[in-house]
């Protein structure tokens, strides 16, 4: 299986551009002070407007980008002989308006939670177009889901089966599910996001599956429609995916002997990789190429096993609206670490340069948890301005008390980036958001959307006020006692 | 130096104990049952007086150990001539009851950010008694500083001095402050959790120390008090902090010099570190016996140089706080793993089982971040019941769509464990609640105080609707559209 994610260490060769490979496709630098805008918005102005940090979502770039995806999907599937039904993976950022944005781009959605289940219902999304996911849905979750008339669940474990069945059977509804199985194949991708090895947590093995399914078809309340599986995040070839459907399509024959009928949907689940990095960029997959060798492998495998096609079901959230997303930051401090002499000197991906400049900007980790948690790396530019100054091997941090709080591990920028220079870093639509915290109280900044020159709040942000309030607070303050 | 933060392999003879070095002292089994109490509070109790998961703060266990931090380094100071400041490092966990009783119990609080600050604040803690912290204070937190009458404000680059100076002469105050410096010394300890190591994004390397401190002296608004250092986390051997403490305490008779008096104070941070297992716990230090060779160390080095002994300082935070939490979980379905055959199987962590259960509760990496972040390891226990069926290799793993939403990577424990049971995570004090999320829109617990048999809610818990309110909703709810 070819490498995935590779790092980007290579840094662009020009350390103003703006690389519409990883910027949203509307990112430009204006006339004025070849300041960056997006949607037609400027940066230093939205930053003035809302505040910083601030998230931006590209509306046309997201819509786009859905439509892109779906249409990409369901005509290959089309070519095939088959349909196809592509799911937004809410998980990657779901709010109400991006919600409504996928809905009216024609993609259904996938939801992992209750919480996630009532931002898609706030939205009006057709519960019938949504997916509900998770490897421990409380009872709670399984009767709500069912009741809303959620298009299907994915059963995750044996005793979901039985669960989901008695809450469909108290509705006096026939709840469409799906099998989450492990196909065993794992893409070779980051431990942490590798899902389809079977020493995790998600899904049975598929040697299982039969044995499953009949107890599936053994509810009435349960209309089984296919078997669902996800091979891991970030996946930048198809290989995986071509063990995958063959080794989820081999056993539809005998689901199919089980069942005495078609087997009507194969669900490959997402992972579909996007670069972070102009380097990543060079090797990130088309949708339309990705989409064609999905369709080409499932007619492959189809027809090795001797099964009709199925109609098929895909999972795309980052792929979706990764790219949407750029957040931007204020600089408060830099400051200069040679690097000759330290341990870091060795590291080839230093690129050669003498000095890191760390650049600490008002958020952090608290935005974006991804670098700490994933060793992710990211692209920044400045954004206020363009300069010819010379190059700076830069870190981006941010202000919370940890020195593992990095936002870019390492790009290459202008080395008169400064204190009060806006920073825009590209790709944080997905995962950035649906992860922050308030680490060291710091309120999460509120999501906008920018489109055709104009912007709106559609997260709101968060005062300190709110968390503060958090802390119930006794009756009587003791005076601090030295002791 | 020693190896810090060893890995919990090793389970616990008795897969039922509540091992008094993990669980807080309060925690053992009635005779009902044979089900946790901590804090004389019954575990089963609690979750359904406040759902689940729960975070648990046993108010005894915190106060006593901080009283025991406090007088262990406050003994020990008075015996090597000098005294000593214990500051509670709020970043570890902060709420306005928490830093109150911190405050009762005699240690004075670091912050690490305005929002830390207005709960200290919000608690009635004395300003004087306040340290602030962060390589990116914003101006406006600066002002907002130094306007409180916070005692010191730690600077962390050199355009602070100049920040801090003017926003002391603004508010006609002068400001007490002390420089973090880089030792060059590293703890070996987690990469993201090193934090002397000069490649990384806090402090001024000790070097350039006396230039510093020189321009801080000329600033007539600044008092210096001392220097500042912090080498890392989770330190189980103190002799990085002798090598730390050499070197600061190594450049005080310049810095005398320059002053023109004695440098009334040395500072070496906090990262004590602490037993999170059974198998830790063997290699744990004492408080007393941390505090014990802090001490000699600081009279040690000062006797070397040549100076009085300063008055000390230190920040302990996870030492105080984390074993006093607990985190309470339910579990929703368990899964077997045969581990013969997998990648996993020549693990020598899997302690030669052929099997791990996953066992997955209805929290995660949303309220427990920290194993996603560091591979922090954890003890689990069956809280409402003692089980003598044979003992399983278990993973807890949380509700998150995400396969390393882990809480504690392996454990033994009884084989019956199974939905419904009340599951207890020892430890969970520090960083866990701070670095809490609400990935997957799942709202964080309460975290709730336990006293004598009573208990009281201390940080609330947020809901669903909370989190949905985020989101702004736009007028006209357009229908989905299957394209």
């Amino acid at each position: 299986m070819a490498q995935v994610n590779p790092a980007g260490a290579t840094p662009a060769a020009d350390p103003n551009s703006i690389d519409p490979r990883v910027f949203p496709p509307s990112a430009r630098r204006g006339s004025e002070c070849r300041e960056l805008q997006l949607g037609g918005a400027r940066a230093t102005e939205l930053v003035e407007q809302y505040g910083s940090p601030l998230y931006v979502i590209d509306e046309a770039a997201a819509r786009d980008r859905a439509r892109e995806v779906r249409v990409a999907l369901e005509s290959e599937a089309e070519r095939i002989g088959t349909s196809a039904t592509v799911y937004y993976a809410g998980k990657a950022f779901l709010c109400v308006e991006v919600a409504q944005w996928m809905a009216e781009e024609g993609l259904a959605i996938d939801v992992a939670s209750g919480g996630e289940l009532a931002v898609a219902l706030a939205a009006g999304v057709d519960p019938a177009r949504i997916g509900f996911h998770g490897n421990n849905k409380s009872e709670r979750e399984i009767a709500r889901a069912v009741e809303a008339g959620v298009g299907t669940i994915i059963i995750d474990s044996e005793v979901e089966t039985e669960r989901i069945a008695r809450a469909a059977a108290a509705a006096d509804r026939r709840q469409r599910v799906r099998l989450r199985v492990n196909s065993g194949v794992h893409a070779s991708t980051h431990d942490f996001l590798a899902t389809s090895h079977e020493d995790q947590k998600f899904g049975q093995p598929l040697s299982e599956a039969p044995r499953l399914v009949e107890a599936i078809l053994a509810r009435d309340s349960l209309e089984f429609v296919g078997l669902h599986c996800h091979i891991g995040s970030q996946i930048f070839a198809t290989d995986g995916f071509r063990e995958s459907a063959r080794r989820l399509v081999g056993v539809y024959p005998e689901l199919e002997r089980i069942a005495g009928r078609p087997i009507p949907e194969l669900n490959l689940g997402g992972g579909f990789g996007i670069a972070y990095t102009s380097a990543q960029a060079e090797q990130a997959p088309e949708v339309a190429a990705i989409a064609r060798q999905l369709a080409d492998i499932v007619a492959e495998t189809c027809a090795e096993a001797g099964v009709s096609v199925p109609q098929l079901a895909f999972e795309p959230g980052r792929a979706v609206i990764g790219q949407a997303g750029v957040t931007l930051y204020t600089v408060g401090t830099t400051k200069p670490v040679l690097l000759a002499g330290s341990d870091a000197a060795a590291d080839p991906a230093d690129l050669g340069f003498a000095e890191r400049l760390y650049v600490s900007v008002d958020g952090g980790m608290s935005d974006n948890a991804r670098p700490a948690l994933y060793g992710a790396d990211y692209q920044v530019r400045i954004a206020n301005r363009e300069s010819d100054a010379d190059p700076a091997l830069v870190r981006v941090v941010g202000k919370h008390c940890e020195s593992g709080d990095i936002v870019v591990q390492r790009d290459v920028i202008p080395g008169d980036v400064r204190a009060g220079d806006t920073l825009a870093v590209a790709v944080t639509g997905a995962y950035c958001w649906s992860l922050s915290s308030n680490y060291n109280y710091v309120p999460r900044p509120p999501v906008i959307a920018v489109s055709n020159g104009s912007s709106r709040v559609i997260v709101r942000g968060e005062t300190e006020d709110e968390l503060l309030a958090k802390s119930v607070i006794p009756a009587p303050v003791a005076p601090a006692n030295a002791g």
